[in-house]
């Protein structure tokens, strides 16, 4: 855990302060954070802990000279939160593992934190620990503590033949984002839909703790790689199939905004990463008490679950071919 | 957390069944490991979470070329569970970000995992989830969530003027080790103590239970850096300052074993990391009801509390001198 020294501007002196004041009013569950071997946590009376932690890596998820430092705060913290909405949990605390150069502990850290603590109030979760130390290479690390009632958490694993798939928010929409910035848009380009989801992704707490509360999702999980790649993980697990509907993919190009022009809208709704909306199974006879949209965010049929365990995808003209797996996996880059 | 993929011999695969078996058996708190967004863990009531994490780095923690895999494999759990022994609490489970080069998703990969499985048994710790990516260099994050009776944590923060301070094992045992491996002793080494104490760390865990449980132990943390730089953060927390007596220094060299030549003990003692003994502090009253052993492991009186916050070592011959914090510090290197 953080190791703090007698140099008052140490590195892990500054995360504290940056944190100490605003946390200082909301400490429901959240014993003893900073400054000793460890956190406590004081888990309430008939709620699940759930947990959860993922590499932020320099150069692997984020890039240095593209990314600004304060959306790398955001960032980091908002796709571990998105794996606790996924679960239909609500996130209490994190830990921070934060490696840095020498050269990045002034004004990179200062904006990075800055980030970080404005993704901390927005999703409730409080700082309670970590490690840091120096490296050549920014490396992150976060692991977050939320809570579900018993017995409430979606899991990946519940659904079952004849229910009908359906995804948050419009697919693709995150690695438009991503290509955007990879061609220069400048920081000004920020206000742009795609580049900001891309930059400051908003996990879908309230949906996946609404669809948890009322029992309407039978499985729920994060799209953080792409619906291709995601979609096979979410079948695995209840030993399912799936065929997906292509007409009736909520592609970027149909969300009524202008858009760039020159990207392949399906490709990007199928392998695109990093959405972070949430991917979920109702049964056909709730489907009709669920509303088009939820606080803005369109929900939308994607397909069906199926007995058999290929996983298809209808075109327009009714062909159906195997969904091929091409979303993000660093292991077959 | 873990992102399954089609390919049966993936990384995440592999790490999974490794621990899928040995598990099975043993899930009292962790009610969904492995497979899902996150895991999900049901505190005992009449309990608090711990949760503490830690870095474990090729080059900043570990050599690739000098240390075994599977002591890495060790190694990176047994720290952080460190970090719940020093609050008097137990490991219950833990979360494994692991980032590795394709070279190493082989033999060293299992090798890594026997370490870290042996380990896992012995601290009765399971493995809930985790995060793996590829990379260049050999990179590791491990968070570990532990229980603790409520109220009953020993902070870093309670020790009182007067107390008596107080360490298990021998100081610099660990630093003598790595010493021992710099200079190309073989594996066959691997049965000297100092070699064996730097590869497999034993984390004090009945005996930090024991002093929590019969709160004997006003303060307490483990010593990860070094006296010279851990004794600070604990007197710094509790708001006091400390007299160290060298001569009462469980010293390596006078551990009755034969010991290598050209050492300077004192040295070894006061600034060596990675030992992972307990500092702890006890009331003057109650310093004769401990043993002078507890499990073989030798607990002995190294100095005392002082209300003055100066950190001092008092010599063989009675000089005072300001105890300098040169422990382990990686932003000072």
């Amino acid at each position: 855990m953080f190791r703090r020294n007698q140099d008052e501007n140490s590195l892990v002196q500054r995360i504290e302060r940056g944190f100490a004041e605003k946390q200082a009013g909301n400490r429901m569950t959240l014993k003893l954070g900073l400054g000793d071997d460890a956190a406590l946590f004081a888990p309430r009376s008939g709620y699940e802990t759930i947990l959860t932690c993922d590499w932020f890596l320099e150069g692997t998820h984020f890039l240095r000279d593209k990314h600004p430092a304060d959306a790398v705060g955001w960032k980091c913290l908002a796709r571990s939160v998105s794996d606790i909405a996924a679960m239909g949990g609500q996130p209490r605390c994190f830990l921070l593992s934060l490696a840095l150069p020498k050269s990045h502990t002034g004004r990179w850290l200062d904006e990075f934190l800055h980030g970080l603590r404005r993704a901390a109030r927005r999703f409730c979760c409080l700082l309670a620990g970590g490690d840091t130390t120096r490296r050549e290479e920014i490396l992150i690390n976060v692991t977050v503590v939320g809570e579900v009632r018993e017995g409430r958490a979606v899991l990946r694993s519940g659904a079952k033949p004849g229910d009908v798939i359906l995804a948050s928010g419009r697919l693709g929409e995150a690695e438009l984002g991503l290509q955007l910035l990879r061609r220069g848009e400048t920081l000004a380009g920020r206000k742009d839909p795609a580049l900001k989801k891309h930059l400051y992704p908003e996990p879908r707490l309230t949906l996946g703790r609404w669809l948890a509360e009322k029992r309407l999702a039978t499985a729920m999980m994060d799209l953080s790689d792409g619906l291709s790649s995601d979609l096979p993980r979410l079948c695995a697990a209840s030993g399912v199939g799936a065929r997906i509907e292509e007409a009736q993919l909520p592609l970027v190009s149909a969300s009524g905004n202008k858009r760039p022009q020159g990207f392949d809208w399906l490709h990007l709704a199928l392998d695109g990463g990093d959405d972070y909306e949430l991917l979920f199974t109702v049964a056909k006879s709730k489907v009709g008490s669920l509303p088009d949209f939820f606080e803005r965010i369109p929900l939308t049929a994607i397909g069906v679950i199926t007995k058999d365990r290929a996983l298809l995808l209808t075109g327009k003209r009714g062909l159906e071919q195997p969904l091929a797996n091409a979303g993000w996996d660093p292991f077959r880059r």
